[in-house]
Formats: structure tokens, C-alpha cells, sequence
């Protein structure tokens, strides 16, 4: 009994802590995989797209002017708030590239991307973007291998560097972030931040897990100490080295980041950043209509397609929504219980993005229940007894050799007619 | 005034939640990378690998029985703790691959996979594997739509199996999960556990996230109330449906929990599960030394391999460690860090993993030391300034077609000549 009684108070307590996290903007009813009735509970938040940047440092990315303006069109009419560019201090064509892009009166806003200093911000002003990126490093690693800037200095230049661009054009938008944000020191990072703060001249600041080192309760702890002693809007840049991009990304919205850095399908260097079709799969899980009255769901796939086949890979088997696998069904159980209700096995709607689930009947591990609705859509009707002989019968063959639906309806016919 | 200080207060508060945060177990040094001098600060923890069950429910997958020996086979070298396999309920088939696998003699422990029902029970106790894992939905959408059992009776049925396979092997390891855990009511879901508790009859609990639908912080509370409310075991299954199976996974161990799903890269239903390859990455990044000990990562990749062949698809480039991509290195500003201190933009050695790194310089992203640090692998001497010239020469050049390292050797050659 005292142990149980014990258990009570933990238990009380934990409840408590439960629906505390629970009432972070989560879906608070876990008993429906989504609550459609219940508004956008995430702040508002913008997508800053940059396949057109990151994505360009992608081992096999190589975009060409028009390769950058069809993706470019193809982000916007998809509906991402935000798409950053490479810099324009890279060679005349990424000049003229930013030129081109300002200039194609896109729905999205154009963003460049740039070092902490006055000789690529002299160019960027120039390029006619509706804001600039500004990137300095402040772990040790790339403070001492990178730029070999001290935390003073950094603060002065980026003073300078800021100070110079929002007096060329006081309309532009501007992020000043710190590189490499989860191997800097937590007061380093704050007092670059804060100082910056005090100048009234950036309108967000960014974090970047540059390294792809964070995880998730790390994210939010830095992203709400920034949000909550500058008030600023938080731009949140993840790597995906130990795969948590996508929830990094997620829980800094969940601690008040109000802009993410997506690519699409991830590229970016190394094994990349969070991925835009990944972001679209978190955010539509915690309401469906409200990432369907943001972005253009159906054209998802093929923007995925299109940037795949311009770095010349294949989209991976198992990528959110838009793998090959994403929405196949295959044991027994649960492609009985999905063609009673999809939901079951399902919380995103392969529908909502043009797609269409598959489920899979010619192998070892499929069911009675697969193979009854089989002989529903052949008009054939078999005996209880005869279906479950025909199940066993089709999931031994399909353990011996490969088997066709060809060949499964034949043994279902010969079944029906014994 | 009043704000700085208002902030200050804020500030402390902050700053304490923070390094409560950083206290967890993670790498607390975060101006180092890693920290090799800190023991492994995850408590001990299992991998209980599902390749050869979970696996086998990948639409492409097809193992033979000599496939499934030669990946438990591998999955037993590199050092996993559990290999879980197909129910031998299956068919007459699996039933003989149960057997085969679990007279192997392996050091992993040989587990199968049944519902909670007693003639999979049954079956499954002959088999002479050294660990049952039994599961059954208890969302509401599973319990209707799947097995149409009341809470009532899931805990009768579930006592009536458990009691069954114990009385039958006292030394049996026993698993019990709850299916679809994160849409099942916290009540029901307590109710189960804690009835089940009573018994004494199961080693560790079960947490599936079978919809990929938990986010990091869900995972944390959920794993967290059911430790300190059965000390038990916990082992946690997590689905990629919106790509924070990694995450959920690192989070549920932060939480309490002993044992992680994994499949060799993710292969499972839909889009699949926790990959093998990123839990490594996550938990190597915490400890490099203590997972070293752990498993052979040498042999990571060709166990990707391995299983990729075997079931058909290509390794995806961005895949954490053995990606084509996860440790290439582009744009000048990393190339130039990466060559003074591989550190800087690297958290996961390449050498650790019988892997290696790749700098590019054919692109019009490169920089001025890459480009020097090819001219002294060639033996060249270019002053500054032609220095400067011959790679904006190759940034331009690389910008209108593609170029070969050839290419750019020759140019070298001819600046140097000049």
C-alpha cells in the first residue's frame, strides 16, 4: 500500500508535468491523429527556403541561372514566405543571379546570404534583395580555425557590417546569426546577441546548429533564453549529422522561433539540413488545414522531383511523404485495419498531396482480411474456410518465390471455382 | 533601467532551466564537439535491432531464410544486444527461421514479435528464442478498427498471455507493449501498464510511437511517468512518418528508457522506423569512446549495404554516416576550417567508421585555400595575388560548365608557369 500511495504523489506530479507538455502547442487530443477542429496552434511562422544557398553547397548540386529561377518559381508558387540565395560576392553569376531573382516580382521574399563583412554587404545592397543573412562563427573551433576573430571583434564588425547596410537601405530586412550557435559559450553567444540587440538595427537574430550537434531540449532551452531577453524573431538553421533536423527544427517553433531553414529534400553540406517535404509532414500532423491555407500541398512531389533531378539523385525510399514507401501498407494487420479506416495507419493523407497509398498483398506477411477485399474487387466469393486455406497457401508461395497479384488472382479464381 | 533589469531576473531564471537542460545527459562542454573525457553519461542502454521483423514489413522487403542468418549474422558482430524477428505465426516458414536463428548461438539475444493473443503465444514459446515481445493497439482507432478489444479485456487477454508464456519458461524474457501508445489515452494507457505491473509477470515495458506521430517533448513526458511508475525496463519503438524517429529515440533514452528500436536504415512500414545508422550518430556524437566499445562501427556501413542489397534499394545520400554525402565538404569557407582542423565542421570522425572525407574544389563555391592547398599537393607555388586570380578564374570557369579536377590541375599548372 505505501508503495501505491507513493506512486500517487509521483504520479499526481507527473500527470501534472504530462499536461503541461501536452498543453504546449502539441495536438492536445491524443486519441485522433489530428484535431481539424482546432486552429493553428503553432505561433504563426515563415519557411525561409534555401535550396538556393544551402542547397547549392550540396556535393552535387551545380544550378544554373535558369535552373535557379525555375526552383525559385517553383518555391514561390508553392507558398514558402521566405528564399535565400547565394551570395553575391561568390562570382559575377551569383550577382547576377540575386539581380534576376529580385527582380521576378515573386510572392516570396528574396534573401542573400553573406559573411559579417562590409565588402559583401557593399555587394548585397546592391542586388536589389528584400533582406540579407549575415553569418559570423562563435564557437572556438571556428573563431580560431575560421576568422580568428575575437568575441569583441566580432561585435565590432558586425556593428559596422549592420550599422553600413541598414543606412544604405533602412527598408531591408535584415538577420545577423552566429554560426556553429550549440558549441559557443552560452555567455559568449548572449553577449553577441545582446549587444547587438542594443544597436536597434536587426529584425531577427539566428541560431544555427551548424554541426548538426543539437538536440532537441538544447534547442529549446537556447531558442526561449533568445526569445525571451531580446524579443526578437528567432531563425532556427539546422544540420542533419545525427538525423534530429526535423525535430530541432520543430521544437524551436514550439519555444518561439518564428522562422525555419528548410531545403528541399535536405541538401545542403554534407548530409544537409532540415528538409522542406519533413518540416511540411511535422506541421501538417499538428493541423492539416491550416499547412494546406499556407502551402500549395500537391505540389510537393513534383518540386521534390524537380530538385532531385537537378543534383542528379534519386528522392531516398523512405523520405517524408514523398518516398516511394510513405504511404505502402503491408502486414497483415495493418492493411486489414487500414482499409477500415485509413486513419488507423495513416496520420497524413496521402491525398491531401496528390498521392496515393498502395497496399501490398503479394508477400509472406499479408492477411485474410487483404485477401478477401482482393476478391471483392474480382467479384469473387469465397467460403470463410476457403479464405483462410488461400491466405495461408498465398504467404507460403510468397516465401519461396516472387508472386504476382497476376498470380495470386489466379489461385483466387481456382479457389472460388473448387 | 527597469527592463535590463526585469531582464536580468528572467536571465537567472533562464540560465539556470538551461544548464538544468545541459545537466541531462548530453555533451555538457558544447565548445567542444565531443568531450572523449566524459564517461558515456547515457545510463546503459540495448539496441533491440527489428531488421529481420519490422524490416521484413518494408514494402520491397523479401528476406529468404539464408538472408535473414547472413544479417543476423552481421547484426550479431556489430554488436547489438537484441535481434527481434518475425512472428512464427507467420508461417511455417518464419517459424523455421525462429528456430534457425535462435540455435545460431549469437551473443545478441533472439527475440520474436506476437500479438497478444494465445495461440501466437503458443507457437511463439517453442521456439526456443530467449525473449517474447508482445503487442496490442490501445487507441481508440485500434481498438475499434483492429482487434475490437475493450480495455477490460486487453488487460484479461494480455494477463491470461503473459501468465501463459511464463508458467511455460520461467527464464523467458518478457516484453509487453501498448500499439499506437501516443493516440491512446494517458488514462487507458496507465490503466494497462499498472495492471500489468501487478502481475510481475513482464522484464520491460513498451512504448510504440506506431504512427510516427510523437514529438521529442511527448516522448520525454510519456517515457518519463511510465519509469517512475513501474521502474521497469522501457523500450521505445518509433516511427518516421514526420521524421523525428532519431530524436524520439535520443529523447526516450534522456527520459529513462533501457531499449531502442532500430531497423538497418530505417526499413519498416510506410517510410520505416529509427535507423540504425542515426541512433549511432546521435549517441556517438555524446560519446565517441563509449560507443566505440559498444559496437564495431566498422562494419556500419557494409551492414547498410548489405541490407540495401538485399532488399533493393540505394543507400540515401544523405544518410546519417554512411550517406554519400554526410562527410563531403564544399563551400571555401568549410573547406578552408575543415583543412586547418576537420573539427570545425565535422562532429562524427569519417576514420572511426572506416570512412573518409572528400573536399571539393570543382565548383564555384570553392575558396582561395582550398585552391592553395591543391596547388602544394601539386607542388606548386603561386604567389597571393595569382593565387586570388586563378580561383576566381575557377569559380567562373566552374559557374558555365562542369570542370574537372584535371581541369583545374591544368590551370594551376599554366598560373604558375606565367
Amino acid at each position: 500500500m505505501k508503495n501505491i500511495a507513493f506512486d500517487r504523489v509521483k504520479f499526481a506530479f507527473d500527470i501534472e508535468r504530462f499536461f503541461i507538455c501536452m498543453s504546449q502547442p502539441l495536438p492536445f487530443d491524443l486519441t485522433s491523429d489530428t484535431n481539424p477542429t482546432n486552429a493553428m496552434s503553432l505561433h504563426d511562422f515563415s519557411i525561409v527556403e534555401t535550396t538556393l544557398r544551402e542547397g547549392e553547397q550540396f556535393c552535387k548540386a551545380r544550378f544554373s541561372s535558369s535552373d535557379k529561377v525555375e526552383i525559385a518559381k517553383a518555391l514561390d508558387s508553392f507558398g514558402v514566405e521566405y528564399i535565400e540565395l547565394t551570395s553575391p560576392r561568390v562570382s559575377i553569376y551569383s550577382r547576377k543571379d540575386c539581380h534576376q531573382i529580385a527582380e521576378l516580382g515573386l510572392k516570396s521574399k528574396v534573401l542573400t546570404h553573406i559573411r559579417c563583412n562590409l565588402e559583401d554587404a557593399k555587394v548585397a545592397v546592391d542586388t536589389g534583395v528584400d533582406g540579407i543573412n549575415i553569418v559570423i562563427g562563435t564557437s572556438d573551433l571556428l573563431r580560431y580555425f575560421s576568422h580568428g576573430k575575437s568575441i569583441e571583434e566580432i561585435i565590432e564588425i558586425a556593428s559596422k557590417v549592420l550599422g553600413f547596410i541598414r543606412q544604405a537601405n533602412p527598408r531591408i530586412e535584415l538577420r545577423f546569426s552566429t554560426e556553429d550557435s550549440f558549441r559557443s559559450s552560452l555567455s559568449d553567444l548572449l553577449r553577441v546577441y545582446l549587444e547587438i540587440d542594443r544597436l536597434g538595427l536587426v529584425d531577427r537574430f539566428g541560431i544555427a546548429d551548424t554541426v548538426g550537434i543539437a538536440t532537441p531540449s538544447q534547442v529549446f532551452e537556447l531558442v526561449k533564453i533568445l526569445r525571451q531577453t531580446t524579443q526578437k524573431d528567432i531563425e532556427f538553421h539546422g544540420h542533419n549529422d545525427t538525423g534530429c533536423a526535423i525535430a530541432n527544427s520543430y521544437t524551436a517553433l514550439e519555444a518561439g522561433a518564428t522562422h525555419i531553414n528548410t531545403t528541399v529534400l535536405g541538401i545542403g553540406e554534407r548530409n544537409g539540413i532540415t528538409p522542406l517535404e519533413g518540416l511540411v509532414a511535422r506541421l501538417y500532423v499538428l493541423n492539416p488545414e491550416a499547412i494546406e491555407r499556407k502551402y500549395a500541398l500537391g505540389s510537393l512531389g513534383s518540386i521534390c522531383k524537380l530538385v532531385a533531378d537537378k543534383v542528379g539523385v534519386e528522392i531516398p525510399f523512405d523520405r517524408c511523404i514523398v518516398g516511394s514507401a510513405s504511404f505502402s501498407h503491408k502486414a497483415g494487420i495493418h492493411t486489414k485495419a487500414v482499409l477500415k479506416n485509413s486513419r488507423t495507419y495513416e496520420i497524413i493523407a496521402p491525398e491531401d498531396f496528390g498521392l496515393e497509398r498502395t497496399m501490398l498483398i503479394d508477400h509472406p506477411l499479408t492477411g485474410k482480411y487483404a485477401i478477401s477485399h482482393r476478391c471483392h474487387q474480382l467479384g469473387l466469393n469465397l467460403s470463410p474456410d476457403k479464405l483462410v486455406v488461400a491466405t495461408q497457401k498465398i504467404k507460403d508461395l510468397a516465401y519461396t518465390r516472387q508472386i504476382s497479384l497476376e498470380g495470386i488472382d489466379r489461385i483466387l479464381v481456382e479457389f472460388s471455382q473448387s
